[in-house]
């Protein structure tokens, strides 16, 4: 049987053999979450690289480019991480370069998997249907906050989880967390994660709005998956 | 006001400033459930190391030595790593040398805290009293298995949390998830271990009875702290 595991934070990831997984990056506030919006709205590849130095050369070659660090947009980018910024024409076709705190670093860690997929309540539907259909095991990487594990990306993970429990084998004890959690949490998500010390910061920064919109399910039918060095749509 | 903070694994102590708190270590299948059990039966201390080989060598010197690999006890030592194996008279007054698989590892790295204290259900309420009364934060610091974390020592380390929530600040993320997975399961903690991924290997090894024990809340009333190189009981 195919099995799922989970990855509390990209710092825990060499402990994991994903050579023969699909790795499911999730940085749900709100790196993954931007990235599957802006595919839904027409977005032809998005190249996440490591440093704003590097999004900043990218921008300067004509891309349009995305940069966050601790929540907040350096300077002269086109997009914030608000997943509201890619719901425009503009995106249409465009190939957008993009670096955050954490979403981005988990994606680069993860190349020797055999693919690496983005994830995210918004398109949690189309993975779990995708992801039940491939021979490959499952490891669910969260992105977490500067190398510890957080509470909504661990939650994306219990949904996913709870999705593909019937085709997979569930035996890591962080992957058992995160199925009881959600499943604890399902009912009320905002309430939930609202203790969360990430929702707290961005509360701080006056985004209300960009929590309650990342907690959706299932809005979007896109599988974002990397090929070289850029995420195109399935 | 003072904070308690939980590092799942003790991969991820780097990412953590210890200097200022109390460091409690927790590995409750088996080895920190058995030195609770050892000193409220008479040890007087307890040398954790690192390797067998170090074990082996108080072991010749004269001392009583336990050692666990994998959940099994290499030949030649005294005890091994269930908490009844404690429970004679013969380890009254004695200096008992320690290694296992996860826990010794965990005390040795958090060796630069203000104190290292040995947590289990077992004195849970002890410790609850003791961290109440000190100045320092608190950092609970799971062993888990091999680097990742495990179901029972976040549970632990919940069951903390929810016993010193009000007057330490709780503003980690580890430590929400440890407390809702504890709140979500402390009804039947027996039930909720089940699915451990530890716990399963345990059964596979015929521990039934120990895992039960290990559960219990309360039933000792001492503070293993680390003195030098030598746990005693405080």
């Amino acid at each position: 049987m195919k099995k799922i595991d989970v990855c509390l934070t990209p710092e825990l990831l060499h402990l994991y053999n994903i050579e023969n997984s699909i790795v499911v990056v999730v940085d749900i506030f709100r790196a993954t979450s931007c990235m599957t919006t802006a595919f839904a709205y027409g977005v032809e590849g998005i190249i996440p690289v490591a440093t704003v130095e590097e999004c900043n050369a990218f921008r300067e070659k004509g891309y349009l480019a995305a940069a966050e660090r601790n929540g907040i947009t350096p300077e002269g980018f086109d997009f914030d991480n608000s997943p509201f910024s890619y719901m425009t024409d503009k995106v249409k076709d465009t190939t957008i370069c993009v670096t955050t705190t954490n979403g981005t670093l988990a994606i680069t860690k993860a190349k020797t998997a055999v693919k690496v997929m983005v994830g995210s309540f918004l398109n949690l539907g189309a993975l779990t249907r995708y992801l039940t259909e491939q021979q490959y095991d499952v490891l669910v990487l969260c992105a977490g906050w500067k190398g510890k594990p957080n509470l909504e990306d661990t939650l994306f993970a219990g949904a996913l989880i709870e999705r593909l429990q019937e085709d997979f084998m569930v035996d890591d004890d962080s992957a058992t967390m995160a199925l009881r959690l959600y499943q604890n949490g399902k009912s009320d998500l905002l309430s939930f994660v609202s203790n969360s010390s990430h929702v707290r910061r961005l509360q701080r920064l006056g985004i209300q709005k960009d929590i309650a919109y990342c907690l959706q399910h299932d809005i979007f039918d896109v599988l974002p998956v990397l090929r070289g060095n850029t995420l195109v749509n399935m």
